[in-house]
């Protein structure tokens, strides 16, 4: 069987957002067992990270070292429309996850101890981003 | 169900290529409505992007951006044997992804507005780039 | 149908450990013809590749990349608890992936010729690591 609903994302600017608690309520409400939940993003700004879910340094860690690599106002960018931050915010994406998949084994996703399920903003302006889970599998 | 279908993407050298178009016919032609459609290029110096699908100046941007990264002909290159190119085009496409999944939903599927599939070539030469479809899901 | 197991992958630390084989029997085994092979790796100081797999040259010269992006001890790193490698092999595992999906195609994984799927241990030490297989499609 095959269930797909939504997620709306609230995002406050740039940084990290812990969707796992969504995405596995969502799994239980499902009811399947064995199988795998897909999570999409549809957005070319944001994009979607499976990250160390203990210290809160890591993500930090991770927003310095992007800021080095791909930095917001490089004058290499000739995409600007939106501001400094617009070519960085779709270098970042694609460098990340646009999607996701997450096996199911025993009615919840398979997670290591220390995984966590991020939406990663990457303007600087908050948005209202949109997340798709798509649940297969069997009960 | 699940339907394969496969699509031979010609390219003219670096660049990224647009296969949007194409996706959605065959997950229109498998008459699925709810499910996933995987795609996966058959190849480790050409990869696949989700991207923004508005403005060219956004691909271009990546190019130059890749080319800042990992740069052509860099003394670090031991794996050479095709060329300057060579090693870069493996670096590029680990960086990027090699397979994505793409919710379905309606019939369709459901990308955000502005977001596009590209086959993304790494070689400067032109190649004939293999990409398998697996369209399941429910009608 | 849907099908789980599970590898453990020894690792001696940094480097790329083919798993490919261990993959396509895992698939044989599975008696499922057409469909998808979803890997999955539950850490976030390892990863998930696809790469060539002829000339090892070429995860060497990752592995000489990824030392230059990600410095090992960058005074950038504030997480440090677990030593000069501990973030860089988050931000490594963020770079690539955690999930694959190959096809299954008349019984095996329809990889390109030079495509090999490897276990990417960033950490100096060896470790076990864990990768869940959902196997699913028709027979």
């Amino acid at each position: 069987m095959i269930i797909q609903t939504q997620l709306i994302v609230p995002t406050r600017g740039r940084g990290s957002y812990e969707i796992t608690d969504r995405i596995q309520r969502a799994v239980r409400d499902s009811g399947i067992r064995t199988g795998i939940c897909h999570v999409f993003i549809r957005h070319t700004s944001a994009s979607l990270m499976l990250c160390e879910n203990a210290d809160p340094a890591v993500r930090r860690d991770l927003e310095t070292f992007m800021a080095r690599q791909v930095p917001d106002g490089d004058p290499m960018w000739s995409h600007t429309a939106e501001g400094a931050d617009d070519m960085p915010a779709h270098v970042r994406s694609v460098l990340t996850q646009s999607d996701l998949n997450l096996p199911i084994a025993d009615g919840c996703c398979a997670l290591g101890t220390w995984q966590g399920v991020y939406v990663w903003e990457h303007r600087h302006a908050g948005h209202e981003r949109n997340v798709i889970l798509t649940i297969s599998g069997k009960r």
